[in-house]
């Protein structure tokens, strides 16, 4: 069947403070981006690839496409308002048979057991997404209160998150909420459950200028 | 006043899969406690030291200590049966005037700017701890559903947790509870209340082998 993954590169990079948006910034040499894409060659040299982009910094993904002579075949689509729209733009443009994996663009280092353990629950289930448990301890804070939170069954959620195409095309066809944190909530808005599989630690998201120390150290030590 | 910071390093290891519990392991060839230490120092030179160890261990340290020569002085006392009873055993080495730092061993890279305003903020409130908001999703999972929570008020906690020694010591005094997750959880069942400052990403607590890696790249890039 056939396998679709949505990167999705929609942020604007303001978090770090420069003048490229996240997805583009180099970790030794090159962009976060084409890290992405091969994992994912990584797991299935055949997998389709749509890579959604704010319509403004598709000319500039084009130059380092054409300055790395980078050869992994791709349709570009531009992105929304926000990531729910950027996902459904993401959505138009892919068949309804077989899985899709919706990705965050600034997550190179998830692993290809990763990849695997999600789309073998998802093709069981139909909606599954990578989860670790949570290492610290979490406070709440509320009216100028807080409150401890027992994280003995708290996880934080990764991506992909992978879907039966035709379900998660339907569920994206429901009206935005703010309550859409991720593709997960939006399908379970729809009334489908979605399955928890192990994720792995590397799996980081590139946010902050620490996070590309930690890419580069990671790329370095042979985790690409 | 005279400050204190209590390191606790009782942790056993297992997570990582050597034989060297994680807070001997090493960073660019030096024990990762020599890290933490150091930064209290930066922060303030004249600082007391107490190490809190499993008695099992204690050994190993003074080897560790003699092997490269480290020159910072401390006291050495034996932990308990969990962290809770490590604490306590910490505070029993200490006067009770001032502010006491209960920090975790395996965070070398907290920042001086976090140990300051933490000191800071619990010299005038009494008790004081790190946090930073949640970046990743999260997700509650209980009895075979699970939840998306809402991260937008949700901080992770880190250390150092400083607090009014006479306070903190009082405090310890209750019987324990599987509820205490840390020290400030165990402030507030005394009934103060625990004010919260802003951490650093860096402040990782070194528990994998990934951390490893990420904490060699700190010291490379010259945040040690």
């Amino acid at each position: 069947m056939k396998q679709t993954v949505i990167i999705v590169a929609g942020g604007s990079g303001m978090r770090m403070g420069g003048d490229l948006p996240k997805q583009f910034l180099n970790i030794c040499g090159r962009p976060v981006l084409f890290y992405t894409f091969e994992t994912f060659m990584g797991y299935n040299a055949e997998i389709e690839f749509v890579l959604v982009l704010p319509e403004s910094h598709i000319p500039l993904w084009a130059g380092l496409v054409s300055k790395h002579d980078f050869g992994v075949p791709h349709k570009v689509v531009a992105g929304g308002r926000t990531r729910f729209h950027s996902v459904k733009n993401g959505l138009a443009a892919i068949g309804n048979e077989g899985l899709v994996a919706i990705h965050d663009g600034v997550r190179p280092f998830v692993s290809v057991d990763t990849i695997e353990r999600t789309f073998a629950a998802a093709d069981l289930s139909g909606a599954a997404i990578p989860v670790l448990p949570v290492i610290e301890s979490l406070r709440y804070s509320f009216h100028n209160e807080t409150y401890p939170i027992d994280r003995g069954n708290m996880f934080s959620v990764q991506t992909p998150q992978v879907f039966n195409k035709a379900l998660i095309k339907q569920a994206y066809e429901m009206s935005f909420s703010e309550s859409f944190t991720d593709d997960a909530t939006v399908v379970e808005k729809f009334g489908h459950a979605v399955e928890l599989v192990e994720g792995n630690r590397e799996n980081i998201k590139i946010t902050t200028p620490f996070d590309i120390i930690v890419a580069e150290a990671l790329v370095a030590s042979g985790v690409e």
